[in-house]
């Protein structure tokens, strides 16, 4: 039972490379109002539930307590792109806490954003764990771990207090039973457990409407909706997708990218959560995915429907910068 | 009609992304030895048809002309990764023909290699169009296109003298008909034709062999198969796939890397060509649906199949370097 092919390559006039799928679109009751292939296989989420991991620093009143700033909440929900500015927020997370980058536990990367990478390497400097995608994430567990009174030091262990909460957050948002077979090793070294795509669209419902939720987790979950819609450049960074979305649409859309063809979000006016697995962890696939249920699915202004187009079908260039093809969603996605 | 699933990518004990596609294993004959997935529909070969590209350089003469040295002919069919040593031999190669890296319209990109990128970085140099991957095959067209006593500017058009020549040298190869609505533009900027998957087996297992070759083009095909068999460190670099299983199995393995989950090689001694395409593109795949191929279909001692398994099932590392997972050949693909 293959899932279908939702994202077609084409070079010229010939379609190169095809992307297959599987989509749920879901209210905060569960009820499906769109899917495509199979919903109940479980899925890793990876770096797409970081909102969802940080909604105990919110509830716990850690956040609070060590003084987060609305951009920082931002980054902490965020897979940034280890631009300058995402840099000094980590930093200024750990500050808050008491500690320091050598806290830190999610290894080393150069910035995504390669200007910014190009700029260390010509200064001779080597990256660090905060200009790691996931430092904002893990400088809000080390907030947790402080506030829960636990050694910071094992934070990334899946025995640990922070990831005992962060495993039964995921399940009480998603109502998947996480089994500990579906476990594995994030690329940030902390548990990320599989989920069926169905449920990490429910999910993604209630965390985008508070639908189904004690009063203080949708507290939690509106605040850090709020913070990302303020702030969307230091959830991804600049010219990501992540970031241009929620900085055109605010507020009515937030969306997260996850590593292996992974998006999730929620369209919280329509009331609705959103879960994308491209089969082969195409993340080219995903955003165009992503873009064309943003589309379908929300109430959008003749403005934004033309700036939603450009995403679902984006120009591929070569090496000289010529137009040599591009990215489209195939029908059954966008009809 | 999907392709079926020749990769699956382990996290922990879960799949977490799938690779389809298809492969054709095909005697100079034509005659399949193996099929999976659709092997009629035109794919683009990209890189991986470098060799043939690079045959009329030498059928012409222009080769021995201007001295090319074996390690030059190996940089014409590579996909370089941009090392001092491969820069440096298509530099070699220019100033053979009299001209220099102003003459390449490849385009710019860093070194694939990840150590001689930071280098140039750090030195405060831009990459240039001879690091691009393909500087050693665009050398090679220009020292056809002074043989031709053709204008070498218009090098890249489709209807430049040398183009012309490398279309028909891929349709008698392949023995496909070319049509004109199958081209599109590569990655830097020659024109690439889509060819069924069973037409490019084809041409490899005649590139492969000879059989079925006009002399003057057997005795071209095997001196480029010699070149890439003695220097495959020209045809690709340090650490890279093709590199090292030509290193390893030496001449009784031609093997080379397409963009877009393209693989296409040969097993001389066999009689065989080999031509794979992930629907996705995904180069990770690929790899692995080539050495199951090369594992399965070629004459190995036990050390060489103990080295080539290593290649069948490479581990995922995260940013910790800790083991996180695998890819691994269905079934399908191995048995």
């Amino acid at each position: 039972m293959a899932n279908p092919v939702l994202v077609e390559v084409m070079r010229g006039a010939v379609v190169e490379s095809r992307h297959c799928g599987a989509v749920a679109v879901v209210d905060a009751d569960g009820k499906a109002a769109f899917t495509l292939g199979d919903v109940d296989r479980p899925v890793f989420p990876r770096s797409a539930v970081k909102a969802l991991q940080a909604l105990r620093m919110i509830e716990t009143g850690a956040a609070d307590r060590y003084g987060f700033t609305d951009q920082e909440l931002a980054l902490a929900c965020a897979s940034h792109s280890g631009e300058s500015g995402h840099v000094a927020a980590a930093q200024s997370m750990l500050g808050r806490i008491g500690l320091d980058a050598s806290a830190l536990r999610c290894g080393a990367h150069p910035p995504m954003h390669v200007p910014s990478a190009t700029a260390l390497c010509r200064a001779g400097i080597d990256p660090t764990a905060l200009h790691n995608n996931c430092s904002g994430k893990h400088s809000g567990f080390l907030c947790l771990a402080c506030m829960l009174g636990a050694d910071p030091r094992g934070y990334i262990e899946p025995d640990h207090p922070v990831q005992r909460e962060v495993k039964a957050t995921i399940a009480s948002m998603t109502g998947a039973s996480i089994a500990d077979e579906h476990r594995a090793i994030d690329g940030c070294s902390v548990p990320t457990w599989a989920v069926p795509l169905k449920a990490l669209a429910l999910g993604f419902a209630r965390f985008g409407t508070g639908n189904g939720l004690a009063p203080e987790r949708a507290k939690a979950a509106a605040r850090l909706r709020a913070a990302c819609a303020a702030h969307p450049w230091y959830v991804a960074g600049t010219g990501r997708f992540c970031t241009e979305v929620m900085q055109r649409l605010g507020a009515r859309a937030f969306v997260k990218v996850g590593a292996e063809g992974v998006y999730l979000g929620a369209l919280p006016e329509r009331g609705l959560g959103i879960a994308v697995k491209c089969d082969d962890g195409g993340a080219r696939a995903a955003e165009v995915v992503m873009a064309g249920l943003i589309a379908r699915f929300g109430a959008w202004s003749e403005a934004e429907r033309a700036w939603l187009e450009r995403l679902l079908q984006p120009t591929l260039r070569n090496w000289n910068g010529f137009a040599i093809g591009k990215l489209r969603p195939t029908e059954t996605l966008i009809q």
